[in-house]
């Protein structure tokens, strides 16, 4: 068994809280990033202020064991940013976790980030020619030297400076002794919502972190758009012109909670909507439709209403993982998958089966699904996908392996079809899953379709991009 | 809001692992417990030997945080039993953290239980007369003592002879440098199940264990067995005169995994089964059927499949609570049941909902979610509980609070309806659990009708009861 | 380098403190046990009650890393006792650590111990047979299971029984609800005093622990004394009948703090004395006398004045040790008595030098500063040895090597002057020993002379005893 | 009682070790900081590298308990540094821990940092003005930003521009991908001292640390000489004209160890003739020396020699502190100095007692000493203390109290003996101090006397200097 067993799925870079004006800022921060958890699970970190000191408390884990109440009450202060780092297997380390702080001509400041900058690297390389330090290799610090290199002027204006030469997906909170301050990039990539709760301003990446604590939910920040807010209220400023948008939609796909509302449009029956598509485009004489629990419920469901075959549960899934699942090394036997699900053989037995999921990366996971349902006795099996191919790295915040790795980067469909054994494959079409959304004109299809946003440049050769997958992007 | 959120259900006191001949015993007992960790979040701990000297590790926390790789190499040898314990709020603590081992005439013992015994205060005051020290307030440091008391004899004597002093339940695992014991108490109240890996033997609480490392499930361990497991093979034993069964229902009704085959019934299509029977008995003119996820989902699909009302997911649950979600204690509002609950309004808004739970027990959470989900705007909500009202309190190895606090055990169903505020409530009958299991005469029902068994003979005032209500059950 | 380092002296092993009545018991059993540290630095641990509920802390460690003012806030309550447990390289474990704690008939009691029973094994055997069930390896688990079987009676009655049943030696302090209890062996082997602090009791194993808290010093417990101190005052009861004094000789060579005052003696001044005798019995040619510091310096003083030769500083010890520290494994070179000591070259050059050591056990260490000296360029090292050749091992409570190590078991002084490679080399004699402590016939002095204790009757044949050595003393 | 009791002394403000090509390097820099620790006890740290990567490992603690095998194994690379900082009572702070690292336009480096800037403030405000962005408070970090705007050209060069900009005390060692820099201000106030291990270069605050591991005491650093040392060996620079010298007396007084060779002189040797100096200077008609342990012992050693006054061990130290010793904040009374020192009543009664101490800062422990010597029942005591009174706070690297806290800046030695209450009370004088060093206009007296460095330009007002004591420096 490798080391650490995990899912073959993307992983969202981070979650992102501010709050002004509450007096236990730092509380509801935590709660609020509570919230955002799934967006991220490998760090979490709070900032917290009364105008004057700031106060950092960050650690990898999970947010409820990270902040007990001896580290909350480190936090005191009206105002306070809060993030979530996801999971890597390899090089997760505290110096990457977020808020991070510094002090700058202007006093301190704490940023937290959503996203990432594809010029982050050229941009590090001139500020250091430049007699520049840093302490991190972190997209974020990039931003913070930019903010102190700006030409004179107020905050306002010196972030879309900064912001003015940076390439890629961001959602920004930034805390100094005067605001909280909010932005999206121009494209819009990472989500950022503005709320409010009594007397104090909200902004989260997700609604669900708004819902926890009843807070009302206001609307979207903008592409492109700064929220400036301070004791006199809330400002809002362009930090770019207003563009093409390409708001992410593998948010809808996989990453955003079921129960947060997404750029209008919840995200459960957005799910299920593709659901109901992928029926259309694929039906199969199947027995029972059954989800790759939990991240395939909502798509199966919409499969089973549209199918009229009926829902049921042939995989039961495993919460307690808990963060540090370690396989004991030496154990003999490769039991990967076992440790998340396991299969309800009087359900699947002798029954042709529908598995529903919501994407495939590598397929690993998927071919031990099948393996494992078709032992627990299913006579057919049948995969549904609710997303089309994914074909492309994303170089826009999210944890993707190079396209090597992608299964379906290299393969067809009827290969993957052999390769996981199952006796039919479908995946949604990229015109089914655009007629899903809202705004199909609104969002990002690059992972699906390779096409990377034009602002972008320069193209670059194929192979340069597989070798520095996850700054590099560029048209094939 | 309370310091520590917790949820209104009965909870489970353990889950019990043992194998025998593994050259990875400890990491295949590892295993096993994680599958295990719904019985009981509290602590782990695993006590493995190589026939000579014996390793104990045991922590608070979970089975994947608490054991690393540094800790299972410290726990070398073929043969292992492991543990682990639920969770209370207050008392929670090392020393009673299991397995517990010890040293007596034959060498060192260790032993695991899942249960509660009812005379243990009696045993142990007699035995403390009689020269006995004791280390903790456990029941099963009782039954150490007891083994160490027995007449010369083989253990396999022993054990009967010790078990036969003690009253309520137990599943018990025992390891010697001999043998591996695992014995049922002669109703049968917890479950305990037998598999094979190969050249090993497994016993285990619930078969998801065995299906996790593909172990083979032989059969369970029959109440008032004593099953001996040496290097000679196994042999089993009679510990106790076979008798009336009273196999806890409600392992059925919540504790198990829905994966599990308990008792020759996967627990899942019994849920399934307690929904539809629940439908015929309280139908309900509304649009959809919500679970509270997630134990009540396989019983809303089963009230959705009988009424044809359309199954959906009305509630999400964040499954990130963590073994230590403390809420902050100052925190102005009392987000409750928020942090494990968000309701969806997209689904919910301008529907009739039908809310599946599995049982009730105070009916505070009950409370909150059906104000959570009238928030989000429902016309009405049918409150229906695929279990009977919860009226007594349970001696058997669950943590139940005092009837006093149980909602039906001074309530009508009325009166309950009105204070959850629900438009109607109903619960499954008597008569229709009984109908759903598979031997209804084989199961204790003592939670919902107070028919305790009858061998514990002496009646008990009710103010006594309530008194000290974990020891003294007894019949109004 | 081996991985821990470690003096080549002998270890004792434990301090013990106890306090009744005192607002802040565990606050002032911190303070004592904070000045016994030299005493045991491997554990350290407090119990403390209010008379009812019995509250323990203990860890590894030096008592003032393992008690900060969380821990001690744990341990409230009216009356306390402590223990400190000396440093092994191996099995140092928790689970051995002390106070110990249980319940028995009448109620909780804690119990510490300082020395080593003889026939531990025997009685547990005994016990054992009569089913009791044991928790840890430790002497200190025997007295309680036999106070827990004394006939029934007072326990100031018990708990004379019980001890008449142990052979060896102990200093204990035990506390019940209703009093603290303090007894020394019928021989008194292990020191222990009484103190008095305004209204509260104390007992201390050295008196510098009742000057920490600037407590008035009574008098010593007796050999065969039993204190009995409750809220009624301070009673005493023989707990075996007085017969010849053994008190541990040792105690004024090296355990005991300079700035106690031990059987009526100051240990610094006794050392001194040790040192002049040492010089009358083997004066020296020399330029300077050097201690081998902190142990050495008293008796170096003593020696300086007898002889007239100048006292000097020509090695410099490290304090910051540390409790645990590890050697880089891998590191090539083995550095270690230079972790400890660095030789002043200033001093020692072209110097003829007299080095003073309080005892030496395998000579490893002594050989490493004698290398060390001369490395510095000593022209002579004469090594003076304030105590005589260490022959046997001691079975009352102090960590020894077993014969076979001992330097001076199976070689000449001659022997071991060459060994060592010094100039010269002068072991205090037996009789100028016996003739600078106050009472020479109260002392044991058998880990020079093999002259264990006449009650413990069988003669054990050498083989057996180097064997078990830590549990079968003898006479050869 | 405070919450922790602290020393009446200076601090020293850390401990400098730095090794190129030894292929344990962190290992061996881990004994060195080892060896250095009483210069430090705060924090410790750790950089080694390959060549290419940098790996840091810093905590708060002792090094010995900071560093385990785990730890060093973590620091791979034939190339480190290292740094041990002193305790101060309140900011403690991981922030503030040594090495810092950063990554620049040459790649990584790390430094070291002994000493302090006088100018700090202000350079770090003037490049934030310029876009700077800074992490911690440390004087280091300007450091490390005016390396990296530095003009183009080698870092040889680029060091002494950089530190042409600032003011104050500075020894440094700096590792890059290429070399280990070592560098003293051109004052030399701080020691640091070359060494040759084999193949290996060794830089490091104290010869004892070079001892430790048996390696080869070269040379000095001189004041304002920069060493490079590479895998072309070693090159020397000038990074400052060379000028006048002002070496710390206050090594000799207190900081060094004994055992070091400090600027060509022993640092015992040179206390003891302090104390020879002292005894001329203010004899005493007297029965004993005495030293406060272990600061003091040298110089009474001197004393009793030049007076013939018997030198005696009249107070104990115990040695177990600790880091972190927290006095339980509610006890009654205030123990303070009892916890560090305990009298030796045998020695005292009746006598009288010449005190020997290095040096007094408030007076506060002095005047504990000295009742403790009193109630032990000395009939006179007269303190003797080996070095000038100390009128003025050091800017230069040592955190001292405020001029307001030191005893003698607003005192005279009559007032101080009253408030001591001492029999008579001697310091040396200004003359002895300078006729025992080795090369009197070589040192810094500035705590002594107040001359401050010449090129410290402007005069700052009395109250302006007590209100920011250590950053603004001044002559009266």
């Amino acid at each position: 068994m490798s080391a650490t067993w995990r899912d073959d799925k993307f992983h969202d870079e981070c979650g992102l809280f501010g709050i002004w004006n509450h007096p236990e800022a730092a509380n509801v921060t935590y709660l609020g990033l509570y919230a955002l958890q799934h967006r991220g699970q490998e760090s979490a970190g709070i900032v917290a202020t009364d105008g004057h000191n700031f106060h950092l408390e960050k650690a990898m884990g999970w947010v409820a064991d990270v902040f007990g109440p001896d580290r909350l009450r480190r936090l005191p202060g009206h105002r306070a940013i809060g993030h979530v780092r996801y999971s890597t297997a390899g090089s997760s380390n505290l110096r990457n976790a977020q808020p991070i702080t510094a002090t700058f001509a202007r006093g301190p400041i704490a940023i937290a980030h959503n996203g990432n900058l594809t010029n982050a690297d050229a941009l590090r390389k001139d500020m250091e020619r430049d007699g520049a330090i840093f302490q991190s290799n972190s997209d974020t610090e990039v931003i913070l030297h930019l903010l102190a290199r700006a030409p004179a002027g107020p905050l306002e204006e010196q972030i879309p400076w900064a912001l003015g030469q940076v390439r890629g997906a961001y959602s920004l909170v930034i805390l100094t002794r005067d605001a909280l301050y909010a932005v999206r990039d121009p494209y819009g990539f990472r989500p950022l919502t503005l709320g409010r709760l009594a007397d104090s301003w909200i902004v989260a990446s997700e609604t669900c972190a708004l819902d926890l604590m009843e807070a009302r939910v206001e609307r979207d920040i903008e592409p492109g758009e700064l929220v400036v807010i301070g004791d006199d209220g809330l400002r809002t400023y362009r930090a770019a012109p207003a563009g093409e948008r390409l708001q992410c939609v593998f948010e809808y796909v996989y990453f955003a909670r079921p129960d947060s509302v997404l750029w209008g449009r919840n995200v459960h029956t957005a799910r299920k909507e593709l659901g109901r598509q992928l029926a259309r485009e694929h039906p199969a004489e199947a027995d029972i439709v059954i989800p790759v629990p939990d991240s395939g419920t909502s798509a199966a469901l919409g499969y089973s209403e549209e199918s009229g075959t009926p829902f049921e549960l042939g995989l039961i899934r495993n919460h307690y993982v808990g963060r540090t699942f370690i396989a004991p090394q030496q154990i003999t036997r490769d039991f990967g998958v076992n440790l998340k699900f396991n299969p309800v053989r009087r359900i699947l037995e002798g029954r042709r089966v529908v598995i529903v999921d919501d994407s495939i990366v590598r397929g690993t996971t998927s071919r031990s699904l099948v393996a494992m349902v078709r032992g627990a006795g299913a006579l057919e099996v049948h995969l549904r996908v609710s997303s089309p191919p994914i074909g492309w790295s994303c170089y826009y915040g999210i944890d993707t392996p190079t396209r090597r790795e992608l299964i379906a980067s290299g393969h067809t469909v009827e290969e993957i079809r052999k390769y996981l054994h199952v006796d039919s494959l479908g995946y949604l079409s990229m015109e089914g899953l655009r007629s899903c959304v809202a705004r199909p004109d609104s969002h990002c299809y690059a992972c699906f379709d390779g096409n990377y946003s034009e602002w972008y440049g320069e193209p670059l050769d194929k192979l340069a991009m597989e070798r520095t997958p996850t700054r590099a992007p560029g048209r094939p």
